[in-house]
């Protein structure tokens, strides 16, 4: 294996370039106008694999391809499928980035663009690591299925109906994701829980066109003030979520849970620094790494109504909306909360406007992989060696549609490995991957690949 | 006079391709990039009264240019100030035009544009009867002077100081105003109240970038949720607003009034089909007209924060922001509002959001014109011959920002002689004029100067 990570260290240079090169396709999959630069960026992971021998194929979905590459040349011994996702973020606001998006650049050792740490730079290492496991020693120790799609940041709405027809050829004995982070700068992590989501756009309708706001202002309701009340009714004065029976399922943390979390290095005042808000706030009882990893929440992720240009515009708007995200925790179930929810905004609803809700991106249930899971002992023992620190335990506020789908549908434990750091920006402007923990990533995926096929 | 009428009668076609020439022109007030149109709606203007024999001039102001035009060879007759505005509110949403609202179109006898009724068809009728007296009888029956501005839609923000340092000049017996409408198709109206205006633009910041939804969700206050919540604050769930002090200035309406105004025809059942919402709303106790006419109102006219294009983004927006109008009524106060606006809002934001006040475009008071103003008679007669029926005492809910001014200033009041429908969709898309009425406008103008002189 010295060989090995000697080399993995000699190619950094080449590996940035290649990364960059990747990072330049803006494949933002929530904007059907680039759709072409999704199936570049297919195609440019497809060409990688092709060029190692592997088995590969775009296949094709009812949205973006899936990249489907496989090396299966170890009989007898184990199989890993190693999921990543080739898709972005949309890259807006625009002008708060520091350089362009879409064009990365290195500052101070970190590389600059959308999709840096998600996913393109974390999904990229394991490539990387079985290139230098087959220049080095002619094969791989195990037998390695990636799976790399192009729909993660809407959803996956597509993957679940592919996995569910290719269930033999993606059978595998664990799963491998690096879509989440570090813990912090040299605080390596394995994540053992995720939190779903269920998204929603409402839409507020109130007079069939702008009203002058003079003429008609105190006779007519006006659906951004009504959209505002609405809104706001989904919170109480101390910040809980307050549509009925939301908390219902929730299952609470253990005792051993809230030791560990608050054992590790966190400090609030930092956070909020970082963060640049004036105080944290949130569900009252509970610690802020606890509403971040194992408490529900909803977020309004876009609002809209009226006029928005300069100056004023003196109407009553014929119409608001907003887009809506709730993050769920285990034992959640994303059908049931939409059900609440909806449920929830025809009570709230005054009946002087009308209320269209459109199930935004559809939703998924949340994550918890079992500590006993399958190689999670070789797991630990890579990042060790990959990154020089034993890593910690952690929850993930974040979700991972397809983690959920893996374990149902192939009945296998994914073991989520992260390489980012948690100021990594991802879907903020500035989004970044620390290029020295982009080859420790790389050197990680090695050393697990080798222990997984001891 | 009969010449007169017969003259206004026959040059009908002449007088409507004039006004579509100056609907063409965008000069909307609100858009700086508009600038130059605004000078070319100016100029427009100045070249009509130059070939009257009007001694007319653009005068600077801070923003856009007054038009000045006087004529004054009527020794020993009243003089009257006409007041207009050449500026016209941004067309947006332009999707929603049946035809460009610079490119007017007749359809049904109704002219289609931006500005059609509001204010330039309605101010520019009083130009074609200075014309046709001057064109019959060589002469005018009374002193006359122009004062059309071009920054009305934007609060008229120049304007009082020009009055200021320009008194002399404009002096006056009385001032009439046409930037209202008839009562209905048939019922014209004489207005004898307005309300005054308040504008608001709330910021509210949270992070200094937008965040992952997964990994800060529930730890951080949302922009968009905690400017929902403060909007939704400004009201009370009856719909009264409910800023501590908001009411104790309003001057009751008096019994005569609702009487007045229950006698006047109005169907709630035709309001809520023409706005096309499902109920009306507002403030208890009071009827729709009187909500609209005598009631003060806060509205929202424009929300914003977060993503707004197509498909989702999971984040926490960094911030959000709100434009908001208040319309008064007499006798509240735009500095004491705008205080108590500023002090409710200070008392409900939350610690972990940073919330700016930028004033929008300032304030006006509300007006209340004495029923024995001075050619009130006349007003009402000339409406009668004009138009062919008896006009009605009204109030108006929209503002008129310079007509308080023209009070305090010059010690005049002002006749409010609206021309326009109520369905006239003035700031609204597909804004219209009926031209049988801009005819019956010009004809009405050229009875009043008459009477005024006589």
């Amino acid at each position: 294996m010295q060989n090995v990570i000697d080399f993995i260290k000699a190619n950094r240079g080449r590996y940035e370039n290649e990364l960059i090169e990747f990072l330049k396709i803006p494949s933002v999959s929530a904007q059907s106008a680039r759709k072409s630069d999704c199936l570049r960026a297919a195609r440019f992971l497809e060409s990688q694999f092709q060029s190692m021998g592997f088995d590969v194929s775009l296949r094709p979905t009812g949205g973006n391809p899936v990249v489907l590459a496989r090396w299966h040349h170890a009989p007898g011994k184990p199989t890993v499928l190693i999921y990543g996702h080739y898709d972005v973020q949309p890259e807006d606001p625009i002008d708060e980035w520091n350089s362009p998006p879409f064009d990365p650049q290195i500052r101070d050792g970190n590389l600059y663009a959308r999709g840096a740490t998600d996913d393109k730079g974390q999904s990229f290492a394991h490539v990387k690591a079985v290139e230098a496991l087959l220049a080095e020693t002619g094969a791989l120790p195990l037998n390695v299925t990636f799976l790399i799609e192009g729909e993660e940041e809407i959803h996956s709405a597509n993957l679940p109906h592919f996995i569910h027809e290719n269930k033999e050829e993606l059978a595998a004995d664990f799963g491998v994701v690096s879509d989440s982070s570090q813990y912090g700068p040299g605080v390596p992590a394995i994540t053992y829980a995720l939190r779903g989501i269920v998204g929603e756009e409402i839409r507020v309708d109130g007079p069939d066109r702008d009203l002058h706001s003079g003429v008609f202002g105190g006779a007519v309701q006006n659906p951004c003030n009504a959209l505002a009340r609405i809104i706001a009714s989904f919170h109480d004065g101390e910040g809980r979520v307050a549509i009925p029976g939301f908390y219902d399922d929730v299952l609470d943390l253990e005792a051993w849970e809230r030791e560990a979390f608050a054992a590790l290095p966190s400090d609030e005042e930092d956070l909020k620094k970082s963060l640049g808000v004036p105080e944290l706030a949130g569900e009252p009882g509970y610690t802020p790494l606890e509403r971040r990893w194992a408490r529900p929440t909803l977020d309004v992720n876009g609002l809209f109504g009226g006029y928005q240009g300069e100056g004023s515009k003196t109407i009553i708007p014929a119409w608001a909306g907003a887009k809506i995200t709730m993050r769920l925790v285990p034992n959640q179930d994303p059908a049931t909360i939409h059900r609440l929810f909806e449920e929830h905004l025809r009570r709230v609803t005054p009946p002087s406007v009308k209320v269209t809700l459109k199930k935004g991106g559809g939703g998924n249930g949340p994550v918890l992989v079992p500590r006993d899971a399958r190689f999670m002992k070789e797991a630990v023992r890579a990042l060790e060696l990959g990154f020089g620190a034993k890593p910690v335990f952690v929850r993930e506020g974040g979700s991972i549609p397809i983690v959920l789908n893996f374990s149902q549908e192939l009945g296998i434990d994914v073991l989520l490995i992260g390489f980012g750091l948690p100021d990594d920006n991802l879907h903020s402007p500035n989004e970044k991957f620390n290029l020295a923990d982009f080859n420790r990533a790389i050197q990680t995926s090695a050393w697990l690949l080798h222990l997984c096929g001891e």
